[in-house]
């Protein structure tokens, strides 16, 4: 690796950090990112191309979109690529392919902010740094900051010497992981079908710095709801019965939702996470509405969970009469990484500097992700895939207001990945 | 009134009392009736004549039935009346068509009584007396052994003078009030279709003895439901996954049910008196059955409940993936009384010995009674109806096992009744 | 009542309805009351003076009331009187002491307006004679603006010929009768503790034009809560166990407080009209909040359901173990009318030009006043109390956007008011 | 093994089966036991010598408990004995102390049956053989009939010989191991403080035949609970407000049991298995009861589950102002496996015929075992434990009413054991 990638790294972290966008709101992200892989010589598709509009999940209403576009283009977005963005399709994939026999092999990185204001303590680093995020509410409080940066710098080593492999090298940068929104639809827009190796990646979750992990099996499947009860208001002194009371609708779900019973075959979870009903204390609600979440060790597991969720959720809008409505913002599915891909990125891993311990299995419960659709994908057409953690020193932990990253780690793992694209499409 | 009809109506009463027989059970009772008015020239109908079979509601099981049927037989019912109430239909008509032209006056009495041990305390008179209930279990506490018997010497005052009146004079003896049970069905078979006027009666209900109310219009209407529950058995602890848990069905019914809406148009109840659910600690429950009334001041606010409670039955079963049956064992309407027809009433019963005061209304309300189906009908078809309450003194409260009348009352309410009779189709 | 007065009720009228202000924020209305009594020679007491500050209900936090001293200064409040009202203790209490025997006769107005948006339909007559409010988010939507200019037209009345009555004339203009928070602080500060009759009054209320109730009975008892729960956020996938599930507390909480019995003594309600809970789908939830509120026809009856109600929430804090903390933000009782003085005010109304039909009582349920506070306290001290209420046309329902009242009913109502006064207290 | 014992293992199984005793009922048994034992010349301790009365969980009532004492010895209980048992302290432990140094090593074997009517179906072996169960409604269909012979056949092997061995061996025959109610209270008598080691045992539980598994480290802490909410009973039209409704207590306790959080540290389960409340429609229920339990993967894990049980239950009694008492009914801890001895006993198995595969450890969830008490106390105490499963065929699962083992695991099992006792025991 030589010195200037590992400046240039950092430089485009900063940046990225400093300009935070939320789920299908990357468009600066995205348009740097694809003047960046255009510029290196990679073969560019954008936008509705690959993602299939019909399995978005969760994409915030047009009027934010727009309002975004604007935001994009007064910080920095490279104009000519708006057009594929700013209606909020803001996914790039970046192939090159050497036209030589050889397997198809994808890396996965991805873009997107949370909604946190991120911490203004003089202590934090970003802060001293001078690149806080300047859009206050929006956060790289996950480390997709990073993850787009190595995605970038793997494609810088990638183009630096095309001779040195075989077959192609295709790299997805995702929007909207954060609710597990966006995998489903480049999923389903093809993107990986071809892949012979699908490699996930990470920094951080609590692997210690200079720690790898190579297959991280914990990922739970799970599903996002928005629901809305919609009654009918009444005043509650005079004429209460003419009321459909959406609100207690809502109470009463939320209890019989935690009272979901636990499932055999494994761990699983169930949480309203907010609830909002009614518009005035003497008014009889007609209005609520709940934001809520389904997870099961495995995707059998959550699939019940859910399917009982929305049978609570049914029932409760009959015991009111009022309508519910339903709406999936997120969703993944568990896999298991593939042993024989994630022993050969463990002992490529266990060869590059900077790397100390390579785990070879974490099965741990780790939250949800949704880079399982492209690794259930994969493995269905008969492809190998993986997820692996870079380990790193976190100054706070994942969606905390403080968390930070140490930047040593971003030039590791772009190592390790160049060195997984020669131990897999490399020639001799 | 002669000295021998007050005997009669003793020894009547506590005949009755002794052998107390509970809804559509009641055949003995209705036997001995039957025998009675017969034997007095009435004409007389008998069960399915005067029982729409579809609008029974509550009806014990045919085991209970044909277990009473033998009960009845070993307890001195009379044998040639048996096939009729055999299989639980219980109700007697009798009539007295003069011939002449003149208004169709209808009087009705129960006769049923309640599932309650009747106390054995030193202190009860039917015990120091030896007419304490000898079918354990069953007890005359509301004084329908009372009314019966009223009936009886209604009928033979009528029977005494047929040339003292024109038209026709019909007393119904309906089975089944308890629960509101049993009017229904006689309303629908016709029963008052043709009548002028229709006058219910009760004993007690809190008025004073030698007091009478000519309008009683404060029941409320009611609905009885038996609701089941069904759902799927499994191992609580190793495949909970696999129940259909049909006790928290009924548990968040119950909850639901009694947060159903006030009503703006009047008083209105829920309850669910009854839930029993499951069959072992450690089993997923599949089953649960609850016993619930509804009631309403009107019967517009009793169908606003009764039809919120369908919801949140159905709603429940929804929840939990489960089956829902709901059964209506009991039915009463609200009703109010004529007030020229009770007017009337009042005026007769001012005049007859041993009636001290008259009311003229009383709205309070009163429990259910489902004579106001006859009432109802009487009115929708341009008659006139009021039910009229006559004092007595109570040893205990309705429903108690220490429940007991003053006898005194029994000639007293003959007298009225023969009164409006006189007064309503009497020849000058 | 010289046509001066009309005009002048109308502008007064106009000009409150023009600056809208809520609850203890009522600064600007009560310098300009108190600028105009003191002015006509009235005895004023202002501010703490006539609140006990231990019973005030549900007062904006300091920060509103901060910022709307600023609002009202630059918006014409007489400076001169802004200090007693500045820290939102708003009451005026003008009294005129004639120094001869006689009685202490009150009447009540109130001055406050409501959160609504006022319509800036075409139609809506404030828009088109330029009086709408200009307030946003404030408006006149109940009539109090009609209220207090009818108190400054009765004060004008009575100062102008003081020699024509005896004993005291008392005018109480109260703040913050929406939510039933304002009364409960004056009454305990004495102001009707001599009272020997007390007139409380409103317009509209369904009653037609140039009708009169002299005595409104139907008040409701009514408690107005806000309800924190408090518990501790975890990670809902990783964590679960660690939360202490606030927003479960309150569904709990909102479904069993709906389940509270209904009460044999009179009509209930209960409402929890607005439930906000959590602050993120994968979070357990550590706060959540409600608005509710209890009703009864008595204030017994509303006793039992409070009661009730804070076992419930206390119940569903143990439950999932999180702290539950309950602000009483408004209180009212339930009153009846003095029947004689309510009379005798009928009388008056029935020789007022402009009444054309006097209803000597009105027992339908009509929402609650705090007004019974005072009522309550002069009965039990000896007085005479009665609420009387001047039928309007109106545009639309009392606190709906495009409320409007008939201006004719202002002098008619100042006129049987000081009729009242002349019945009462007239020297002859 | 000889060929008389294999019979007379099969002989005490049969009259065992034939003779079903429920915990704490086991009178006859532990009769037979305690001659068995006393003539093999063992040194016996019984009754309450053995077990903490305190600690004793879900004993009959005394009324049972003298019942069937008289069963017992009109079904052949050894008098001698009974007064040791009769009032429901039926364990036994017998002891051989060598008197020469070496290790205390202690085998417990359970002895009570279920409330099951065992089948009749002529396919049934027990049926065949003519030892199906005479006490109706009673069974032993978990095998502990199979278990108290192997105790029994392990104390003849060691009375055979007692210069086998050294230092003490000591046979544990415990009540009430269903429902987790025995095991407590002999562990707090201190029948295993000075245990060096400590071997528990099982047949079936689906290891197939003539497999053996010599750690079952599943079993799930567990706690039962016996639940009674006490209310008072009102007329649900009449007097709502005058009653405290226990069921709706109890509903609302049952849904927010089952809504208690899942525990990231392992599996958990609640369930309301039983909920019976209310004695009549129209009367607010005074009573309702549940049975209900606990379970965690781990001892920390039930205990959360429970606590928030606790406050669940406590919650609801305040939400409905009722009495709430909660009756630990049965308790089980979890405990993991000492995997030396466990290793040992695994090659002991391994040597001996009629076993064909040893299963080292199992650590799926196999419900729950009182056992898991003594083995934490001797662990604690330094000492070493396990728990053994010795595969067998099952006509049935386990607590199914056609539940039937294979008898030759019987003999299979005494060897086993017997090589455990030479192993830690033996001379040479």
């Amino acid at each position: 690796m030589v010195y200037k990638l590992e400046e240039k790294l950092t430089e485009w972290r900063r940046d990225l950090h400093r300009h935070p966008e939320q789920g299908f709101l990357e468009m600066r992200t995205a348009s740097i990112v694809a003047a960046e892989v255009t510029r290196l010589g990679f073969n560019v598709r954008l936008g509705k191309d690959v993602m299939a509009e019909d399995e978005i999940l969760g994409k915030p209403s047009d009027e934010q979109v727009a309002a975004h576009a604007e935001w994009a283009r007064e910080h920095g977005a490279i104009e000519e690529f708006m057009p594929y963005f700013e209606e909020g399709f803001t996914a790039v994939v970046a192939e090159w392919d050497t036209g030589r026999p050889g397997p198809v092999t994808v890396f996965r990185v991805d873009m997107d902010a949370l909604p946190i204001f991120e911490s203004s303590d003089e202590a934090h680093v970003p802060g001293q740094l001078d690149f806080r995020s300047i859009a206050e509410g929006s956060m790289h409080a996950c480390g997709h900051d990073a993850h787009t940066s190595i995605g970038l710098g793997l494609a810088t080593m990638v183009a630096e010497d095309p001779e040195a492999f075989n077959g192609t090298i295709r790299i997805l940068f995702q929007p909207a992981e954060e609710g597990a929104r966006g995998a489903k639809s480049m999923t389903e827009a093809g993107v990986v079908d071809d892949a012979d190796f699908f490699i996930g990646i990470h920094i951080g979750t609590g692997v210690p710095h200079s720690e790898f992990v190579s297959a991280a099996n914990g990922f739970m499947a799970s599903t996002k709801m928005d629901v809305t009860f919609s009654g009918r208001a009444s005043h509650a002194g005079a004429q209460p019965e003419e009321g459909r009371n959406a609100l207690l609708a809502a109470a009463s779900a939320a209890l019989n939702l935690h009272a979901i019973s636990r499932h055999s075959g494994g761990t699983s979870r169930v949480n309203v996470g907010e609830l909002h009903g009614g518009g005035g204390r003497n008014v009889i609600a007609d209005t609520a509405v709940m934001k809520l979440e389904t997870r099961g060790e495995t995707s059998e597991v959550n699939d019940f969970i859910r399917s009982q969720a929305e049978n609570v959720l049914r029932g409760a809008a009959v015991m009111y009469d009022v309508e519910c409505s339903i709406d999936i913002v997120g969703e993944a599915i568990s896999c298991r990484c593939s042993e024989g891909l994630a022993a050969m990125v463990g002992a490529v891993a266990n060869e590059t500097m900077g790397i100390t311990k390579v785990h070879h299995a974490d099965n741990a419960s780790a939250g949800s992700e949704d880079a399982t659709y492209f690794m259930e994908r994969v493995k269905e057409k008969g492809g190998r895939a993986t997820y692996c953690i870079f380990g790193t020193e976190l100054a706070a932990g994942h969606h905390n207001e403080r968390f930070d990253i140490k930047e040593e780690t971003l030039p590791v793992a772009v190592d390790v990945l160049y060195g997984t694209v020669l131990a897999l499409n490399g020639r001799e």
